[in-house]
């Protein structure tokens, strides 16, 4: 099963550090809440369930720092939020986590530092925790949907590495091979960062589970050739009519989805659900440094002062989206209409 | 204008070494068979068309190999004609030019070993030669089909440096930038080998031509956002019924074409058709080793041992295909009967 991809160990934050894989297993350990932001900006830490515990336990940081420096307690967790908020823009949890940090604060007005800083580890374990749950409720719930032999195709990483746990897309692999299911996974490898044959083929190789990598470029002959029953990826954003904004790449296999009549499944606790947001549209995509592109992996690949064009996300439309999994259910179409129900329950 | 991708001096080929690229623009030259073999199966050389005029003027090495080693000639020359034959089993090209110098050698069976080697160096000759005129026509056809203000998508290298001058996608590209038509081009960088971003990017960018370097898994999102006029490609076989082996990746991309209504179309000489080959199943794709997406450019970037599915083409079928342009014309659906027409001219 994945490895610990987030701890809290004597009053820190302990990361796989992310960017190191495969090559490096190694650990980053944050004691200050700069480098809670910098692991987020750089990738150590990435996929939207775990930025959100992350950042959530980067408040606590900010509050044992705070404590520590004997800064003004209020206003150095307020800017240390802020600077956690400015790290990555398209990622829903990472608001998420940090607004319920501060709705922790608002109702600790009249306590001490410590009081609140101890308040702001309870609930960032209970973050932890909860994505815990979530992540094996969203893998029971989307483990039905495949065949006792099933071939999945996924991109990027929705694993272990990019939740407290289990995954998302992931998650629904891991049930499904707990529940005696025999799960073949094809991986794109996820240009330009490679989260798909850095850490989705090493986590699933851990876990012994059969996964071939590809190159993004190769998924259309796989879904012709290769008896694919399924895409599942994960999602970073989710509009309240069931737009889906995820890793670069999602919006293509959406349609090679459909070209190929293979059901096209996005995974993601509710959390990552913004129903301040009702189209795609709305959704704010970060674009990220030329070099990624242009120096990805150790060599210059493209000529110097060239133009590159490097966004992380695309918007993938609802009606390409065969269903949506989450720890409440599963949804297929009326998406709004099923979201406006779960967040009412 | 391109750079000369192939050059014959001194008795010998001179070629850019396409593998250095971008960070090293350095030529190497081949006096013995075996190097140009190796050039062809190491990507030093690539291209369709100028692995075809490679493999041409190879056969003029082995030959003056045979008369300098007093081998038998015959029989030295047939070995290389083999040995080159093996080296790349998809591009029709490389056949193709082989043909032609047997035919060469079938008529000259009466004549000296060095009239022969002169016969072969006057095939190769017109072959690079025809070539140039080939793709000045192709870039002249296709050009037609730009607006005045065009952006053009295309996806790996069917440039300069897949020719022997001007490219086949590329050559609509430079045809139309020369009848005085704003043209810019986003260029998929083309895992695993990123012919894209190497040598794409790197030859238009010489050209004085406005282009952008993108991820493959980025065509969809640009397709959507950045009003590409049209995808065109080059090819590396093309059935009699139209279907298209080019460059793993173009079968997905004619996909995303469809989906977005932008027009697809494939640029090649009339030898890149096979019309011993009825449809696309027919044709040939080669697989290539697993460490060209594991350790593509000076990292590990998958796990030791994994397993990969690294296909060096797909097969576009020809409904997916709005146009096929050529030295002859352009042909829009009814292939078959329109290619017999060509090949009987």
């Amino acid at each position: 099963m994945p490895v610990p991809t987030i701890t809290w160990e004597n009053d820190a934050l302990r990361l796989i550090d992310q960017t190191l894989l495969p090559e490096k297993y190694i650990f980053i350990t944050c004691r200050d809440v700069g480098t809670v932001a910098e692991a987020i900006v750089s990738l150590r830490v990435r996929g939207a369930p775990a930025i959100g515990v992350a950042a959530a336990y980067g408040v606590v940081i900010a509050a044992q720092e705070a404590i520590a420096q004997n800064a003004d307690f209020d206003r150095y967790v307020a800017e240390s939020i802020q600077k956690l908020a400015q790290t990555r823009p398209t990622a829903v949890n990472l608001f998420w986590a940090l607004d319920r940090q501060k709705k922790v604060l608002a109702k600790a007005t009249d306590h001490s530092p410590t009081e609140k800083r101890d308040r702001l580890l309870k609930k960032a374990h209970e973050i932890f925790e909860d994505d815990k749950r979530i992540c094996r409720q969203i893998g029971l719930n989307g483990a039905e949907l495949l065949s006792s032999q099933a071939t999945v195709l996924t991109h990027c990483n929705a694993g272990g590495l990019a939740t407290a746990d289990y995954g998302t897309a992931l998650a629904v692999v891991y049930a499904a091979v707990e529940a005696g299911k025999q799960v073949a996974v094809y991986a794109d490898e996820t240009r330009p960062l490679l989260q798909g044959s850095r850490l989705t083929a090493w986590e699933l190789n851990q876990s012994g589970v059969d996964v071939t990598v590809i190159c993004d470029s190769m998924a259309a002959a796989v879904l012709r050739e290769k008896n694919i029953d399924s895409i599942v990826v994960g999602a970073d954003c989710i509009a309240k009519n069931g737009d889906v904004a995820n890793k670069i790449g999602t919006y293509g296999l959406a349609i090679l989805a459909k070209a190929h009549q293979v059901p096209f499944y996005v995974a993601a606790p509710l959390s990552t659900i913004d129903m301040k947001r009702d189209t795609g549209a709305q959704i704010p995509i970060e674009e990220r440094e030329t070099e990624e592109i242009t120096h990805g992996m150790g060599r210059q690949t493209a000529p110097s002062g060239i133009h590159v064009y490097n966004p992380a996300f695309d918007v993938t439309p609802n009606h390409l989206v065969t269903a949506i999994i989450t720890e409440k259910g599963v949804a297929k179409d009326n998406y709004t209409e099923i979201f406006e129900r779960w967040f009412g329950e």
